[in-house]
Parts: structure tokens; C-alpha cells; sequence
């Protein structure tokens, strides 16, 4: 599959109606992305039997607690299962004076690298690069600094067709063909055209982590067009008021976005303790975007090419 | 009841086996104290129905990340969920800078007074005292600051036997029996003995709480006699050098420590992730101290004067 986004956590503030905080791990050519990290976000990766060590980048969009807590006791888990890998970490400036001051008053050292990569919440920027994604911060209007996460996977290469390679085809010529290459004789001669041997590259699909912000467009040219937006919906319309006083979002600002940006699908979440049952909420946002969909814990939300 | 322990977690370092890490909360007198607070002690409070803002005081025994992680996000919580009380939160010195930093970086100031008494870990003290207990800190004899805590339930009033009350007895007599006293008439002549209208008073316990320590007698004479006593067992006989290299116990070191200090009753705990059954380590303290009990979640472990 190409992209997989699984809900570890979709509450807002507290934890409340057996809902944790804010966390999403993403999964992306078998590579493990985490999204936040609320308070017992370790359990709860342990509670869907995730390979923690597997995870070599997290980003975290802003330090209210319900989306960083989690954090140190995951790095100090991954520490104690005997991590030798490096991990890449991308959140706010703060981020790294607070695991840092924890560190010292436990006398630890990691055995491993935390490569911590400060975050500008208010710029637009690249900030992480591998073979398979591009991660783009979206400047966030929260009341504190915030900034989401645009995932966008790069160009893949041309897939083969296995029956149409000859025996003894050389690799290195299998990667010439995947790069959309033909193979030439010695003389110059194309002998196995690429558009024969392979078919066209899957196609590639955008996820746009929106995690705590009030109604604002300024972030839809960055996620114009991306195939699934999560897009906070803390509060129902009804506490339109509330929403904008502490800079969270209504079901339907969030709709709103989803359908000015023309995303393909809108995934709500960081739900406000007071609602127990999330549906009327889902109706809400649906009535005006129509794919909305509930982050509900434990769910996998998966963007795929069934060609 | 006198002095009820409620298990919220046991397991050491990292949560594993449905085990959470360390926490526990004392009931005396219908009053709540916290001991310790993992990551995810909200969720297990929640889980078992605990009302959180009657927890007026937390003992926090050191800064290792399985025993006060899950404190900020507990005091946020209290916050959100509009407490004004004041609370009292004794630890290490390093905690409050821990807190303040990250309520710094979240731009939070909560609604109530935390109270912060720093506690020296290097003295036998007392901290904390109330209208039912006096609280005094034990050293431990671990890799950083640590400190446990002895419970002391302050003497209690005589017992009035409702039966001998006559009607229209006034309630400052009353308050005199309960505390031992005669009550006279206008000449100086004896109306009512004390000790026909009241019973004895109800007998006081002592719990000790040793988090986490390496086998050391000078924690003997402070936990003397008490009746009940949590003291940490990380590991099994056979692992008796990697306990002493971390700094922890094994099962039969804290037996020993139980039988020394004549204790009523030895409280296993902090269990090493190498152990998934732990009747084992049950087995190896009761062959040198019969009375202990492996902390297991969600059970309470009841001191009360059942007379």
C-alpha cells in the first residue's frame, strides 16, 4: 500500500470516553512516521503490536501536553529495548530543552542519537527528506505555536513486468528500465523499449496532518488537492464561539477547508471531551464535505492505487 | 477504614504485560494520596473511578521517567476539569523546574495553587502533616535523588457509644469524651466518666513506601513495626548482581528487609518486564517473609481494625 494512517489517539485536552490524545502513526512503503505523541501513546502502540524501533522520525506539531506528553516515555522505552538507531525528531524549539532537563534530572544518556530538528511553526518549509516521502510544515493558527505536517510521497519508479524479463536480465538493467530507460546493444540499438517491459510508476498521494488550529485559510494553498486532510473538529457548530476563542475549529470550518482545498477525503478528530458520541458530528462536517470521516482509535485510514 | 493502598501500577521502567508503571493512591479517612505517577496514571485513576480533585497532596519518590511521567499531564487535567483547590506536590527539587518549563512552553498557567514542597531525599523527615497523618520521608539507596515515605496515622479519638448519649448532650461534651475527658458538673463533681461513654480509640497503622532502592538496613529503624510495607522487588534471586548494579532489589533482599523491621505485611512491586508470571517472585519472598503480596493493578491492600 502506499499510504496507511492508523489513529492511535483522537481526544482532545484529557483523555475521556476510553478516546487518548493526539497520536497517528503513519505508514508509508512499509516506514514508520509517528504524528504527536499524547500521554500514553506508548501503550497504545503497544496495544496494536507496533514495532516501536521501527520508527525512525516523529514530528510534533505543538506543545500543549495532550499532543507531546507521550513523548519521553516512548524515547526512554526505545532506550531501554536496547535503540541503537538514530531518530530523527521535529517539533518546536522548546521540545528539546524539556526532554533535555528530564534527561538530566534521571542521570540518562540514550544509547542512541536523537537528531532533534527545531520546527519553524510559522513558515511553509521542507523539513524532512528520504527515499520515499517530502514533509512540508503548515503553519497552524493556534494559540500557541503550531504547525502540522504535509506528507507527500515522491515520484515512484516504473513497475515491472515480471514476465517479460528474459532469464539472466541483468539488475542494474531492471533499474534502467524502472527509471523509464531503454536498454541499448552496443551498436546503439534500443533492444528492450521500457514502455514494453514495465507499466506506468503507481500514483503518488499527499496526507496533510492539520492537528490544533482555528479556521484558517491561509493553509489551503499548502494542502490543495491532498488526498486526505486531517483537520482538527474539536467543538460542533453550536460552539462556533468557543472554537475561535481557543483557537480550535467546528466540524464544519473544517469541511469547509476540506472542500475549498478540494482534498479527496477529510479525517476529524481532537474532539472535545463533551461529546461522548461523535456521530452527530460526522453529520455535521459530512453536510458539507461529504467524505468526512471520524478518527476513531485503533481504525486504519489507508490511500491506495487498486489499478 | 484506616488506611486503604490502592495499586494504579507496578511494573518497572517500561509499561509491559497489562502492567502500568509505578503509582499508588492511599485512602485514610476518606482522604486521597498519590505515590508516584507514571506515565498513564490518569487512565488507571479514570479506570477505577477515582475522583481526581479530592488528591490534595502527591508524593513523587524520584525522576526516573516510570515514576512521575504521567504527573503533568494529571495536573492538566485537574486544570481542565476547573479545580481551585490548592494541591501539594513533595518531590526532588528538579520537578518543579520540570513543570514550570513545560507550563512555560504550553504559555499555561492553571486555575489553582500547586503547592510545591521540595523534598531532601538524603534525610529521614517529616514533610506533611494533616488533621489523620504525619508524612516523613525515607532515604533510599538508588541511582539518583530518591526518597520513599512513611503514612503515620496520627492517634485517633475515643469511640462514643451512641447507646450512653443522652438526649440533648451537648457537642462540645461530646468532643471532650473523644478526647479522654470527665465532664463536671457546675460543683466539680463527675457526671460522666469518659470511659463509660466511650470506647478505646481505634488503633493507628503505618505504611511504608520504598519505591525504588538497592538492599540497605539503614532504611530499618524508620520502617520499624510498620504495618505494612512496599518495598520494591525488580528481580529474582538469581538476577542478585544485576540488581545491585542498578540500584534495585530482589525478592529476598525486601523479605529480609520485611522480617528485620518486623514489619505486618511486605507489598512486592516494580517488577522487572523479564517476568511475565510473577507467582515466582511471590514464592522466593515468602520463603523468608510468609506475609507478602504482589502489588497487582486495581487491587487494594486494606490496614483497618476490624475490633
Amino acid at each position: 500500500m502506499s499510504i496507511k494512517v492508523k489513529i492511535l489517539g483522537s481526544n482532545s485536552a484529557a483523555p475521556a470516553h476510553k478516546r487518548n490524545q493526539t497520536s497517528q502513526l503513519l505508514t508509508i512503503e512499509g516506514h514508520l512516521y509517528l504524528m504527536d505523541c499524547g500521554e500514553g501513546t506508548q501503550l497504545q502502540l503497544k496495544r496494536y503490536r507496533v514495532p516501536i524501533q521501527r520508527i525512525n522520525n516523529i514530528f510534533i506539531s505543538h506543545l500543549h501536553g495532550d499532543h507531546y506528553l507521550g513523548i519521553m516515555g516512548l524515547l526512554s522505552t526505545m532506550h531501554l529495548m536496547g535503540r541503537k538507531k538514530p531518530l530523527n525528531l521535529y517539533g518546536p524549539p522548546g521540545l528539546a530543552e524539556i526532554i533535555t532537563l528530564q534527561l538530566k534530572y534521571s542521570e540518562t544518556v540514550f544509547n542512541y542519537q536523537v537528531n532533534f530538528h527545531p520546527v519553524d511553526t510559522k513558515a511553509n518549509k521542507l523539513i524532512h527528506e528520504d527515499d520515499f516521502i517530502r514533509v512540508y510544515t503548515i503553519p497552524l493558527n493556534h494559540r500557541i505555536p503550531c504547525a502540522g505536517f504535509l506528507f507527500a510521497e515522491k515520484p515512484k519508479k516504473r513497475r515491472i513486468i515480471k514476465d517479460k524479463i528474459p532469464e539472466g536480465f541483468s539488475v542494474k538493467n531492471i533499474i534502467k528500465l524502472k527509471n523509464g530507460e531503454d536498454i541499448y546493444d552496443g551498436d546503439g540499438n534500443i533492444i528492450f523499449h521500457h514502455t514494453q517491459m514495465t507499466l506506468p510508476p503507481k500514483r503518488v498521494y499527499k496526507y496533510a496532518f492539520c492537528s490544533d488550529t482555528k479556521y484558517d485559510e491561509s493553509i489551503i494553498p499548502i494542502i490543495q488537492d491532498a488526498d486526505m486532510l486531517y483537520h482538527e473538529t474539536t467543538f460542533m457548530e453550536e460552539h462556533e464561539d468557543r472554537a475561535a476563542n481557543t483557537y480550535h475549529s467546528t466540524t464544519k470550518q473544517a469541511a469547509t477547508i476540506a472542500k475549498k482545498a478540494n482534498v479527496g477525503m477529510l479525517l476529524m478528530g481532537h474532539f472535545s471531551i463533551r461529546y461522548k458520541e461523535l456521530e452527530p458530528l460526522k453529520y455535521e462536517a459530512q453536510s458539507i464535505f461529504p467524505n468526512s470521516h471520524l478518527a476513531i482509535e485503533g481504525e486504519d485510514f489507508i490511500l491506495d492505487d487498486i489499478s
